[in-house]
């Protein structure tokens, strides 16, 4: 859904000092990419490969898996369609609250959709389930053994796994050994979050190579642009420069919640860098107007997703620095009510 | 289809001097396009517009059109994916030869599909009716008054008329008059060949808004990314410095052609920069890795066109010492048969 999402940044951008309602930590250094795209020149001069090959090729040499078991699509959401177009007239169930784009995937590719709020709820006539792991925007992670044992009792339905937010987890995701190993799991993944990169768009899927050819049958062609996919094989070669302190974005997120509590709002645990609140009362679209008028903040107003209500809202750990003037902001819009 | 495509440099860079494989002129400064991105700097730190809303807005005031009424997509292709999901399971006819991509988005939402050869052998039956003006490969312009006088005749059939390569024709195209005052058109266009950026994938449609509308209730967010967007609103603000003299193109076109049938080649007539050709003998497959080993050339083997045979090829006519080149080694791959 073209409205339904968080980053709104660019509604925003110039009142904008401080972006906590992107899921991804902001400090970053991009140079090196930046004087690789300026050194690469006019390759938009040129049609990209009609399928991002190359990028395939590199993403299976560093998971050790086969071309055929990857597919680099245009941000992992362009994968989520074509899975949904692969399973048209399917029936889906998705692990709510989530990320938007598989219900409206699903719509769009004419399934029945069943919402459900744990693995318990699975059934054998799900064709597919769609869920996120670490979840966005709960920020929390499936138990592995239990996400499995589930996978595994349900061979008939494909498991749609979202682990673009792996890169912050500390907890254990699955590997790509245990998608490899199976024939009704497909893995998600993003160059988006690992790189700091939502503006090019580069995802993939990684699955059993069945399913990832009727992706292909179904795609169209150039969808990945010349410059993301020059982009995408630096950020791949070059990666050792772009490694997160999970712990450390876990830690501050864990003190954020921390001072939340205690100015009354309820805070989900999490598992990962973001985390979901409640305000005890008033509404997040208020509080998100409020911090951008007055301290140049954006937060996610988290009232879209399925099944949250117009207190919830999102941030993602950034420095300490800007995380101590959101808990200053929160205060004082806070304390404007008594 | 995926390797259905002509512009494969991409395969076979290093060893290209000169691309006449592609239907855009390959001699443009891109230098101001580059400062410009330089200096946006890294830009993709943060989410594109769901909707390259900005992007529309743009060319609807260059069009004088309502925003309603333009739809940017992932190069025109996306608009060709979306509109054969519009109105999937329908009847369409394609006029062929042309681009390949209508039947492949005809196919991936269950079209039945008919091919025509002339505007004479639509029928009311007909859902839609994809054609391309000027046509590809054939360089040729349909007869404007011919052209709407069928459209008007056919009101319940949606007529998708891709103009991709007006920029380059020597005779009149549909205009968006022609295209707003109606209720059954949709012009397909294009950045990819005016600015000669086929990296970017930076299309468009302009059309009925009860038309578009539809396309973007099925379109997946985030299709255009942050680098694209910049460079089309860049480009759309400085189209002064990409201004083809499309006359002069099509003259060395057609000098080019003249050349080309003193060998004993079959060329089509065209009304733009590019031509279609057939060998008198052997076949454009091994004409076209003759060229590449010998002189660097790439030429479109366009064998795999409907309708066409493995002697076809296209060429666009680039600079007068490239052509000149060009026909060098043809006469030379001719004589070698004798």
């Amino acid at each position: 859904m073209i409205d339904g999402h968080g980053d709104d940044l660019f509604h925003f951008a110039s009142k904008i000092k401080i972006n906590f309602s992107t899921n991804i930590p902001q400090s970053v250094d991009h140079s090196g990419l930046l004087t690789h795209l300026a050194k690469a020149g006019a390759i938009f001069k040129n049609y990209p490969e009609p399928e991002p090959r190359s990028v395939e090729q590199k993403l299976a040499m560093l998971h050790d898996v086969d071309a055929g078991n990857v597919i680099v699509t245009n941000g992992a959401t362009e994968a989520i369609y074509l899975l949904a177009h692969a399973h048209k007239d399917g029936k889906s169930a998705i692990i709510v609250p989530t990320f938007r784009e598989y219900q409206d995937a699903c719509r769009v590719h004419n399934h029945s959709v069943q919402f459900i709020t744990s693995l318990d709820e699975i059934e054998d006539t799900h064709s597919m389930v769609w869920l996120c792991n670490p979840n966005n925007p709960t920020g929390q992670v499936y138990e592995k053994e239990r996400l499995l044992t589930v996978i595994d009792n349900h061979p008939a339905t494909v498991f749609i796994v979202d682990q673009a937010y792996s890169a912050f987890s500390v907890k254990d995701v699955l590997s790509i050994t245990d998608i490899m190993i199976r024939k009704n799991v497909v893995m998600l993944h993003s160059l988006t979050k690992q790189f700091v990169v939502p503006g090019l768009r580069i995802g993939y899927a990684v699955g059993p190579e069945e399913i990832l050819n009727r992706l292909r049958s179904l795609r169209m062609p150039w969808s990945v642009n010349s410059i993301a996919i020059e982009a995408a094989l630096y950020l791949l070669e070059n990666s050792s420069s772009y490694v997160f302190d999970a712990a450390l974005l876990h830690n501050q997120a864990n003190r954020l919640s921390d001072e939340m509590r205690g100015l009354g709002i309820v805070v989900n645990d999490t598992d990962c860098n973001f985390l979901l609140a409640r305000l005890p009362f008033g509404t997040s679209a208020r509080l998100k107007s409020w911090l951008i008028q007055h301290y140049g903040i954006l937060i996610r107003d988290a009232s879209n997703f399925e099944r949250l209500t117009a207190r919830h809202f999102r941030v993602a750990a950034q420095t300490s620095q800007e995380n101590i003037t959101l808990i200053k902001a929160l205060k004082e819009w806070i304390s404007s009510f008594q």
